[in-house]
């Protein structure tokens, strides 16, 4: 029904469109995103679709129901890149969904709602720094103070727009201006190592995780490897060891919790000197805003004694708050019975990373759909996704298209 | 008897002689080097010594027994600095020695031995980088290699020693021919808060303690801080943590055994990924070498037993060994009665910093005497002494001298 290696084959297509010549990356209003637009909107035609830029330059194709004008099932992700990408990161949602109309329209399907397939032209950030630019527009929650922000060349998103053929004046023209929204559904690949461990193709995403970044900064007494006793000692790498490691144990507390320390340095640094100050960041993410702020709070409060315990002091700055945005549980159960019908194991698992729900749930009930790919690799040339997965997940994507049913909640 | 303040204020007029106008830096075969030892030799004789000027730069003062040419007990320390020096780390040595031969001097007493007062011109090792080079030449240890040592300007050892009017080629008449050392004794700041934390004065040391360095690098796996599971991690840091508190924890194996992860670097060390590489340093110190292989054997187990647990690699390269040099329990036992006689407690702790004895310990046997330094601060111009400590450490050092016995051990 579906031609996965078709799919396989336009993501390729896609590929070739990058700014280096040797791996991909594709920034916002490029002349790379111009040359896959043309291919896109080429795509979504030949699928059925009425295709147009719109104002912000995202790919928008529209799959009218049975009767025209009516509410649509918004399908899409996204056509940009982080820098030296992988092929299927957006993309892969993109032309899944053109395929699923495709299918519909070979087969004279109409359904009792319309469909809008889109390519956002912005959700990475790579040029202007801001995330989720496309998805945002289409919200009606664009900021544009965003227009003056300047990419590395010193070119501003403003003057970009100019050149790239679009009217900065007229952003606020993307957002979805039609009855309603019904629902917005995205495929997307995993960028995690969860489904590969489980073996299973595609899951079931509950939400899009919050997140919080803290920074921790510990000061103990830098002192003399050799001459400072143990029982002396103010060593703010010890007490910034047990706090990581009060970290790892406290993701515990709830399902889904994630926490990481990534960065941490260590002053003064040397061999054969007690480290007197150490800063670290601290990542957490869960399914839950609640989850999350439980975590952070009781992750905090334990770095806290620890710190007394330790007598060293302790300054803890938070950097960044971000709410979950909770997959609508209509639209997971649809999903699971998609994947039910298609003889797969149904697995529920939330999303780590940023998609352009995030921006979309003010406007719709979100669903998503993940796709396994290989060793978890993401933002990466190695990102790499089976055909028979690609197969899988358009399977399950055309399925519940055809029997979706606008959730109850809106 | 002794004059505590004329050794402070000879302190004083040795730290006037440094490369740079504010702060104290005074390397070997240096002009300050030559400006302190044409004092140093004066103090020497104004105190009845004989004093020279031996092959390699050193200070030597000799104050001849009831009968000359008898073996000597030598004491000494150093008058190099390290870079942005204090004012008594080595040189409070030096001159509180001279200190009590001028107090023997001045009331014409001569002991059944000699006394050598020896002024170090490089324990540091700051110019050419390879320290105790004074006090192994008189040991007569000195690796002639090291006369190719260049310092910052390109200058060889051997180039400065023929600038600064010394021959290399007669090093070796340096070291000490007498019939024999009966012992070395040196008094220094303890350069650790020990004795300030018990509010002593003075502390018998028990021995230079050996140490281990060694690096230490753990592997796992880096990933996206979002989308990996806890229970998917291989962390690198949450691995090097657990060997932090592991390291602190089994120093308590033995009594003053310490050690210490000093330098500690995270891969790749952003905010929101995990670390899939980190590398840290290992220094432990103990004063014996029993206990602290004991030690450094169990961490490292205790190490690789973390990260097989943990599904990680570590790589463990030892970078450094020194053994113990333990300071001998007769001169030891005589310090401690001195300490007594003097109407202080007795307090015996090991150095966890170098010192000369490191060197002589090969042709005597070696006793230290600490005195309180204030915060433990050493190496940094914050370094202080009190007058009435550098008082009781005089007394104790004279009252050692007057009461000395050549150990039976030799």
């Amino acid at each position: 029904m579906v031609d996965a290696r078709r799919i396989y084959d336009r993501c390729e297509a896609l590929a070739r469109h990058s700014e280096q010549p040797d791996g991909l990356t594709r920034v916002f209003l490029s002349s790379e995103q111009r040359a896959v637009d043309e291919l896109v909107l080429g795509w979504m035609r030949e699928a059925g679709m009425e295709a147009r830029l719109d104002a912000i330059g995202n790919c928008v194709g529209r799959y009218e129901a049975t009767e025209p004008g009516r509410a649509c099932l918004m399908l899409g992700s996204h056509l940009d890149t982080v820098r030296d990408a992988g092929k299927y990161d957006g993309m892969l949602g993109v032309v899944t969904a053109i395929e699923c109309v495709a299918e519909l329209h070979s087969t004279g399907t109409r359904l009792p709602f319309a469909i809008e397939v889109v390519g956002f032209a912005d959700e990475e950030g790579v040029r202007f720094g801001a995330t989720l630019l496309g998805s945002r527009a289409v919200a009606g929650s664009f900021d544009r103070a965003v227009l003056d922000a300047v990419d590395a060349s010193g070119v501003s998103m403003r003057d970009a727009m100019t050149a790239f053929g679009l009217d900065p004046a007229h952003i606020g023209d993307a957002a979805h201006r039609r009855p309603h929204i019904l629902a917005y559904a995205e495929l997307h690949i995993e960028q995690g190592p969860v489904l590969e461990s489980l073996g299973l193709p595609v899951g079931v995403v509950t939400a899009i995780n919050g997140g919080n970044r803290v920074s921790i900064e510990i000061t103990g007494t830098a002192g003399h490897a050799g001459t400072v006793p143990m029982h002396l000692r103010r060593d703010a790498l010890a007490a910034a060891s047990e706090c990581v490691l009060v970290i790892e144990r406290l993701t515990g507390s709830a399902a889904d919790v994630v926490a990481t320390v990534g960065r941490l340095v260590v002053s003064p640094g040397a061999t054969n000197v007690i480290p007197g100050n150490v800063r670290f960041t601290l990542d957490v993410r869960a399914p839950t805003d609640d989850a999350r702020h439980a975590a952070r709070t009781a992750m905090e409060a334990e770095c806290r004694a620890i710190a007394q315990r330790r007598g060293v002091d302790i300054a803890i700055v938070p950097l960044w708050d971000a709410r979950t945005s909770a997959c609508d549980t209509e639209l997971q159960q649809q999903f699971a019975a998609a994947v039910e019908a298609e003889r797969m194991r149904v697995h529920r698992l939330p999303s780590g990373a940023g998609h352009d729900g995030m921006a979309l749930i003010d406007i719709a009930p979100i669903g998503m759909l993940f796709v396994r790919c290989k060793g978890g690799i993401s933002h990466n040339p190695a990102e790499a996704v089976d055909v028979t997965d690609v197969d899988a997940g358009a399977r399950v994507l055309l399925r519940f298209i055809r029997h979706f049913q606008p959730p109850d909640a809106r």
